[in-house]
């Protein structure tokens, strides 16, 4: 287990995953408030003794086995992380009731992993069927729900029924919408296929579509019944997908840990060459954030928000630009960079965090600035439909300090108006600087 | 407040609501198990006194304003009942969030009642939308949903926004759904218009819509923030509507208390007459029924189920004749009969209780026995799935004695088919006894 760890191994007072040699599964406890932006600075290591998420070691060897439980008010979960263990019937076994079972996956997931999923659960005796959807963004939408719900109804699906979604953040958002919805609510397992998935919209109970005017605007809190992870799943990920989810997992050292995103400055290009210890670890770590921060605040009423740093930004960019554009983790990472400006502009942070955090996303290879035909007016308009508008006033997730964000509606509109366009003017500046060439971007 | 129930008033053991003439407001309490199946012959004067169903005399005059607070997991709200109370802002104040309202209704309330409401609401200084959906079983559909949701994003309503569902049973589960799941969950209040929504359909959670395939198979369980019963609305009904509403007023009787089933046979020509005292008594004690039930099984793991005494029969009737050609609790009085018809086969109750049941019923103008285009191969189709199937098997709710229904898989399937057989076999002995003329219901 030591192994594991040994060259990804963070600053001290993370959670040393593998801090000794027992052979036994071993059960280590985070605060829960670890993420909690009025104490993370104040954290001690004894004190992470203290939590509401749980891990255990269960193997403790190079192939060992992990399990983070997930604490929600609604219900309480595991991730499973495992090298090959979609193809086991023994992974789906415990979550699966009644006797059928629905896969969601997509074009491009089907031909790589549908028939390892489906002989693994149909060896536990079940039937299983599975309904293959287009893959994008774009997909995501009332259209390909109401298809989920038609196989369900076309197989005689029942309550006890369980769908599973194998995909990436669309596939489980969706499918977990529609399995909140089926017969009012039935059994739904997440088996995400990226590292933004993995790392973030698996877990956590946030299902839903987009409306064509803003982005998941539909949809359910349905907490999934488990989440299982399989690291081999990155193996085929794309290059621009890997670095999708590298943004969110550098959001979680700015969001609620400054020396997590300062392991991500100092291994990023170790994320981004799939170096499977570093890849590991902030899968591990980031899930750990998430599930910490879903345990306390199930339903977003405050601390949740925070995990939608550069989210208003980023969906204002994908909607704006249609989606499928646009990756989310894409749209997510420029819209990092303006939050951390806004906070920068009313001095919050120093300029120099938002420098530090605009270079490692770059070193991802993501953007880091919104495309040039976002207007300060499109940015209005559908920023103006987010979820955080309430009773017509706008709230924002801005950095306090590094590692500290806040969601918060007091800042000068002005300030949002001169963030946005800086960019612009940026952009008028140096057209030259604005390439997203590698990513196949569009300009 | 005596005189309110002097003729209405049920027989001994039922909560006395006007038992004194004590002119301060009067809580007392229902016993939480007063519908459990399990406890409903043991229950004695005294203990309906402890409870998770409460409810307040407000004003002990012949105006009295009655709430009775549901009680359930995921929510506590109130049941408002008073005359004249949709055109009073003071109705709407307490439970309006945000800054916007939007109300559903449809082309038959919204001449009758939209205007009051609508300002009753504006009064309270919030902006005020309207969508007014086709009245019927056929538009309770995913597609009319999509159009609450437009409506929403167009008008910019956030999560602090309410939608007010102003109609019968399909505005109710159609408004609930689209509340659900809008930035997932905004608040809603029922205001219901139909005796069949007041008394069973707006309280309780409930919400969703129809699949071609399947009744109310896409939905979710989501509490309204409040109910608001305006009993003046019941001027307006239509006499088939009212009908269908009385079908399940004396549901209650038959699966939780058969004195209240015998108070039924009593007056149900009360009813059918629109006696503003039986009718307020009938809503009251039905909603009292129905809170108890929702405050102890929210999500139907159990207990809840036996509300649906008749509705598998009753939705393959609807379904199978095509949504909107019989009414619901029209389907619902054809299937309790068929309930009670094969309880009797069962042995469980003679068939003495099933006449008593069948004669009530028709007294009330309703069917009494399915359509004969409804065969057997039909009846089979669409129970299949039910969404009380589960795992492939088949719960009905039947009846284990007069006033005492339970759910349950425990019966020869052969059982299934004579009774429905039975009903095929009537209409060939006798066609002319199946007249639904008054009903306007085809043949």
């Amino acid at each position: 287990m030591t192994s594991l760890y040994a060259n990804a191994m963070g600053p001290s007072f993370i959670v040393p995953l593998a801090m000794n040699n027992r052979r036994q599964p071993e059960v280590f406890t985070l605060r829960r408030s670890l993420c909690d932006p009025t104490h993370v600075r104040r954290r001690s290591r004894s004190s992470l003794k203290t939590s509401g998420v749980t891990m255990a070691a269960a193997t403790p060897t190079a192939q060992c086995e992990y399990t983070l439980h997930v604490d929600a008010d609604s219900r309480k979960y595991p991730i499973l992380f495992s090298e090959g263990v979609i193809s086991k019937p023994d992974t789906f076994k415990p979550f699966i009731t009644g006797d059928k079972v629905l896969i969601v996956t997509n074009s491009t997931i089907a031909p790589l992993y549908l028939n390892q999923v489906k002989s693994a659960i149909a060896a536990t005796g079940v039937s299983v069927f599975d309904v293959v959807l287009p893959d994008g963004e774009e997909y995501k939408s009332l259209d390909y729900v109401s298809q989920i719900w038609d196989v369900c109804m076309e197989h005689r699906l029942d309550r006890k029924s369980v769908l599973i979604a194998l995909g990436g953040g669309v596939i489980g958002d969706t499918t977990g919408f529609a399995a909140s919805a089926f017969v009012r609510g039935v059994p739904f397992v997440q088996v995400p296929t990226t590292l933004l998935a993995i790392v973030d919209s698996s877990v956590g109970g946030k299902t839903g579509i987009n409306h064509p005017m803003g982005k998941n605007m539909i949809g359910a809190f349905y907490q999934p019944h488990a989440v299982i992870v399989d690291s081999n799943v990155l193996k085929t990920l794309d290059d621009r997908q890997l670095a999708a989810g590298i943004a969110e997992v550098i959001k979680y050292g700015i969001i609620c840990d400054w020396r997590f995103f300062e392991w991500c400055e100092q291994n990023v290009e170790r994320l981004s060459s799939r170096d499977p210890d570093a890849t590991q670890y902030a899968m591990i770590q980031s899930c750990k954030y998430k599930a910490d921060i879903v345990s306390q605040d199930e339903k977003e009423s405050g601390l949740r928000a925070i995990l939608n740093l550069g989210h208003t930004f980023g969906h204002a960019i994908e909607a704006s630009m249609g989606y499928g554009s646009w990756l989310h983790g894409e749209a997510v990472a420029a819209g990092m960079v303006m939050a951390c400006e806004m906070s920068a502009r009313l001095g919050w942070i120093s300029s120099d965090v938002t420098r530090r955090v605009e270079a490692v996303l770059a070193r991802a290879s993501l953007p880091t600035r919104p495309p040039p035909s976002v207007t300060l007016e499109r940015f209005m308009t559908y920023m103006s439909v987010d979820k955080k508008v309430e009773a017509g006033v706008l709230r924002l997730i801005l950095l306090k300090e590094p590692g500290k964000a806040i969601v918060t509606s007091d800042f000068p509109e002005s300030i949002l108006f001169d963030t946005i366009m800086h960019y612009q003017q940026l952009y008028k500046e140096s057209p030259g600087t604005y390439e997203h060439a590698t990513l196949g971007l569009p300009k």
